[in-house]
């Protein structure tokens, strides 16, 4: 009873490792009735620490797993990736692929009133300068703040989700943004989303957290709508594929989630 | 002028990055005419996180790089490697191989006076259990406390050698074995010799803290005796492969090894 065959194809989404489970968390809230392919390469990760050269090499290789599983769309969840190598992926397969920098660049842009950003993420993605190139794009007239703030990926991975570590940390990085008057704030990593609650008490309420998880969903959701390809009130099939099942990866993948994974297959990168 | 081809060999030691430059910094200190070619895994780091048979299959392919350029000895800087791998690497190639782990067992054993020892190192070299298999092999009848304090990884190459929020984080993390009144603390990680400084103060100038870097190069001195392959007073020469020229790995490099790496080469590593 298949009525339109490219719809009823899953929406592929891959990052460096677990911390995309956050983008698919946002897309099982936007977009409750697809299916989803999602694959964490947790045998390479981190991404961020690594050289342009080789980010791109991994890349095409993700995004080759799950194009050749048949899917719709491909979500790049992993900053690092989207700020690099977005652009060879777009040329180099011809489905519609989606990053996480341009939903969020976007989204900021709407947000601030006194046209003061701030932009957070690892080196890679900081250093890429991806962000202030996106959100020029959509608006010249803007201050953008950026800082790499590196350690709240390990802080979020041991749990420390609302501890005084982390709020020290934070303090000590979003001081000088604080300082600086930004009134908003992009959470340019998969993992920031975590610890939003303590971001917000350091930024104070005055300050818009824009978290990039959100928006990427969302302009998904438009992508498929404008390509008539949107699927309808059905019971959603999710299958997450790793490439090494680290020790605790049920545990982390369910706080990153926000439930627990379903099916859990490990699989090999042909490298 | 060749008098012993074999003396003259170089020594080869891996890591799954550049923390194992502290085991070279400390060869440098206890065997300073040897030659020394080093390879770290920079595109895969870190180990630590992944499981034993991806750790297996990668400590598999590092040695092989060294061997197949001709090292007399085979130094495995990696804690979670050396955890984990090194019986194996020890039947799968017939040179000598030293792994990090009973080094500092055995000094820590001899440096105890009331018999309770701390270690501390990654999730995977903790939950391993080799630390404790290893100090028992040495001595029965002492108590030991191992901890896992992974965020000390992030923190050493985010440069917080000595900040509050290391300062906060270790007395967090170190506490228990400090009230559990233990002598002696063995850093069970690459990375950790460059907090030293802020261990020691948590702990109390009271508790010896063992290097495995210093022990590990000592031991492989005896080795090297044993077999009449030292080599003597002569200028020694370093050779550095990385298998990613990550952002910054001069920098990072010189903080690790206390000096600047002469010869960098990228690497790649047949998989």
């Amino acid at each position: 009873m298949r009525r339109n065959s490219q719809a009823d194809r899953p929406i592929g989404v891959f990052d460096s490792g677990m911390g995309g489970l956050t983008v698919v968390r946002s897309i099982k809230r936007y977009l409750p009735y697809e299916d989803l392919i999602y694959f964490g390469d947790t045998a390479r990760l981190p991404y961020g620490t690594k050289s342009k050269e080789v980010i791109t090499r991994f890349a095409f290789q993700d995004a080759e797993f799950l194009i050749s599983r048949g899917v719709k769309l491909l979500i790049v969840a992993c900053h690092s990736v989207s700020s690099i190598a977005l652009e060879d992926l777009k040329k180099g397969f011809d489905i519609p692929i989606l990053g996480v920098i341009e939903p969020g660049a976007k989204a900021v842009v709407k947000a601030t009133r006194n046209r003061k950003i701030g932009v957070i993420g690892t080196y890679a993605t900081i250093s890429s300068g991806a962000y202030e190139r996106a959100i020029k794009r959509f608006r010249r007239d803007v201050e953008i703040i950026a800082k790499p703030t590196p350690l709240f990926v390990p802080l979020v991975e041991e749990g420390w989700i609302d501890n005084e570590i982390t709020y020290q940390t934070a303090l000590f990085y979003l001081s000088p943004l604080r300082e600086d008057g930004i009134d908003t704030l992009l959470l340019g990593c998969t993992h920031y989303p975590l610890i939003k609650g303590v971001l917000q008490r350091v930024m104070g309420e005055g300050v818009k957290i824009v978290d990039a998880s959100d928006e990427t969903a969302l302009e998904a959701r438009e992508i498929l709508k404008e390509r008539h390809i949107l699927q309808k009130e059905r019971r959603a099939y999710y299958k997450f594929y790793l490439s090494d099942l680290v020790p605790n990866f049920a545990k982390i993948g369910e706080r990153f989630l926000g439930s627990p994974m379903d099916e859990v297959i490990r699989a090999s990168i042909p490298e």
